[in-house]
């Protein structure tokens, strides 16, 4: 039971966002141009695999769940390459680059003084710009904040996992507007 | 060294944000929202204390000494205040129900799951309302943001204390809008 009290028919973040739409806005504007903007050289799969991730280290069962199916919706529905992102990186069939920006992700997770200039060096080597390695660190430091808001308030999320993709199609095509928290969605299929 | 290419003639976020102002926006606004908006019970003294306490706990000499300044700018220069709260805020001569808000903040700072019903309940107890438990997580975890933001791309921070004290009075007299990023500050005063 959520912490606080907020719209029950609204699951995770959703509902943080109803409780308090002030601080939504800038939230999920947030999301959006770090994740769903489409002028960014990294895809929005490779963004949603960094927040997957993340989140997955972070154990928001929230999170790591709408992210992955929404990386997934962005892979044609591969969620096994999702899931071995989430549990071992430097083992699945992503690019270097992208191994590289998970690994300062997950320096990230941990602390921003984790990360060293060899893991950034290393970025570089795989081919990653300046502004790639900003939105990494910023797409991981952004979930620190999102995953400690969801958790942290004891929000409710749905533990049927069939919903997520539902949901993730909506988010896919209609970014992170308002519309996340401004209209009751339902909580299974 | 910062990890990309800023503007070093900007301090700590400032620099990031100057270099990505897309996301620098959101950023501002929820800082605006959160710490310097008048419409809020907790006081903006209050609000700045939690920043600093969760930056302190973060090891973030550049947010801690930011927010730490502002705080004691709203709190007639009380430099030593501030500082009880950062090292021992239990033993600070503060409200019971900002210690609570406190309690709950140092946890978020670890995880979100670390917060417990028992701290929710006690912060209860001691007067908070719900809008208060709710900002007091989200500055927390804004802050697990900002603080990994800042560490994590290596910016650099003014080492000359005498600096912060006249940035801060800018922040309190024109919050947190883009004048923060827009125009180089001198780095001393």
């Amino acid at each position: 039971m959520p912490y606080i009290t907020v719209n029950e028919n609204l699951p995770g973040i959703r509902s943080l966002m109803a409780f308090r739409p002030e601080t939504a806005a800038p939230l999920g504007q947030l999301a959006e141009i770090l994740l769903h903007d489409e002028n960014n050289t990294l895809t929005r799969a490779e963004r949603e695999l960094i927040a997957t991730f993340v989140s997955y280290l972070n154990g928001c069962y929230y999170c790591h769940h709408s992210h992955g199916a929404l990386a997934a919706c962005y892979l044609d529905g591969d969620t096994e390459l999702v899931d071995a992102v989430r549990k071992d990186y430097a083992n699945a069939e992503i690019s270097d680059k992208l191994k590289a920006l998970l690994q300062i992700a997950g320096k990230v997770q941990q602390s921003g003084k984790a990360v060293r200039p060899e893991d950034i060096d290393h970025a570089r080597e795989q081919g990653a710009t300046d502004r790639e390695i900003h939105d990494t660190v910023l797409i991981a430091a952004a979930f620190s904040l999102f995953n400690r808001y969801v958790d942290g308030l004891g929000t409710v999320a749905p533990t049927d996992l069939a919903s997520y993709p539902i949901r993730a199609r909506q988010v896919a095509e209609l970014g992170y507007g308002p519309h996340i928290y401004a209209t009751p969605q339902p909580v299974t299929p």
